[in-house]
């Protein structure tokens, strides 16, 4: 069939060229494939077959979202490295930053509370039990990449605040004092734009797209222990994975 | 150690404290624990005990996202109900939608072409050879939840081009054609802000929150034969899924 005459310039608007264009050019930027300087306007128009002007929107899109640099003369440059976190194992973000540098934590708060109803039922903690409660910036370099609030049960919580909460990701402590692994998370993820004080604290631009991850971590044993509300920055953090087809069906549901 | 004395009010800032409350509350609402009105400022600041200013805040938070509407006498209400898109299995957005109502699409595009040189990579076509281009803008009712632009190998696609798109998920005619199941996709999801013709498309204002989604499919054989690019309204999608922790510490590593 390919043979067949091939229709090669539909006829579709600018701006969805556009979007079509920069789609494929950010995860060109993420997988590495493009680093530094980016091809000039024309190649792009050559390789995308599309025109310069269609070029320039698609840039434009990807220079909105922080990803790019573009000035006369010096041409467009990748502003910005993201960064993976991933999808396919349970990992604190030190874990999965292993092997690009050091994440450095800026500890906002670190105390008990008596949590809200809501938290206090996800930990399964009794009415009036106390939580512990600890807010972290964290850094990467001289990168905020993420605004992490975490609700620990009791038991583990209070030990955990008196370890070295900068350096540390709170699994790795969680496992220390249990002595045992974690064993699964419940995750919903979903994507916000940043309100004045997150986009503050995150020094992003108010209004900038944040990826807000709520996670439940329970330890092998099945008892929830960690509930943690995290604020990813979008320009610095892809989640990444895989997934697979379910067998049968009949097997389709969500969890 | 629960018996000794428990700091209940530490020093934190309103916009923090605000934060957490929010935070709680959002997925109290996705869970469907809150429906309809939610409880009034005065038994929200027992229940969070934080002053009623500080709930205020909280809400202020949740209507700039669009999940809470405000109107004095009416009270707060939850505005939007957000669906729950799969990340522990493989699943087209009808599948995922299924139990809460029809997915229509809308088809913005469907023809062939001559790929960019990444995305004929990806699909593993030779340099020349076609592709099928797909887009669609995905109604659930009268809601527009997605904008996805799809490129398809050509022995695939060319007969996908016959079929009906506007009720049929992509992955399941891909399957109907092959007459074998789908194997694994590989995943890798951000957040960004929308750009002025998004937004229009899925009537999100200008700056709203899109989850971007880029998806690899491979076939059980493990060819790759289809590659989309999914916008996903912020306030409409949550990707939800469980992670389980990797057995052995010298297993870290990211896909």
């Amino acid at each position: 069939m390919s043979s067949e005459p091939v229709p090669l310039r539909p006829t579709v608007r600018r701006a969805d060229r556009a979007r079509q264009v920069a789609d494929i050019l950010r995860q060109q930027i993420h997988s590495g494939g493009i680093e530094g300087a980016l091809p000039s306007e024309q190649e792009l128009s050559t390789e995308f077959a599309v025109s310069r002007n269609t070029v320039r929107d698609a840039l434009a899109l990807l220079k909105d979202e922080g990803l790019i640099e573009r000035a006369p003369k010096v041409g467009t440059h990748v502003a910005r490295r993201k960064y993976d976190h991933g999808l396919d194992a349970l990992l604190g973000l030190k874990e999965a930053m292993r092997g690009h540098g050091e994440v450095r934590n800026e500890v906002r708060a670190a105390h008990r509370l008596i949590p809200p109803p809501a938290v206090a039922r996800k930990l399964r903690l009794e009415p009036g039990q106390h939580a512990v409660y600890i807010e972290r910036l964290r850094w990467f370099g001289e990168l905020p990449l993420s605004l992490d609030l975490t609700y620990l049960v009791p038991d583990i919580g209070d030990r955990i605040l008196t370890r070295d909460l900068e350096t540390n990701d709170v699994f790795a402590l969680i496992e220390e004092i249990s002595g045992g692994r974690l064993g699964s998370a419940d995750l919903a993820l979903e994507a916000i734009t940043a309100d004045a004080h997150s986009a503050m604290n995150l020094q992003l631009p108010e209004g900038g797209a944040l990826l807000l991850l709520e996670r439940l971590t329970e330890l092998e044993d099945g008892r929830p222990v960690d509930l943690e509300y995290i604020r990813m920055r979008g320009d610095r953090i892809t989640m990444r994975g895989s997934l697979t087809r379910p067998p049968e069906r009949t097997d389709w549901r969500l969890t």
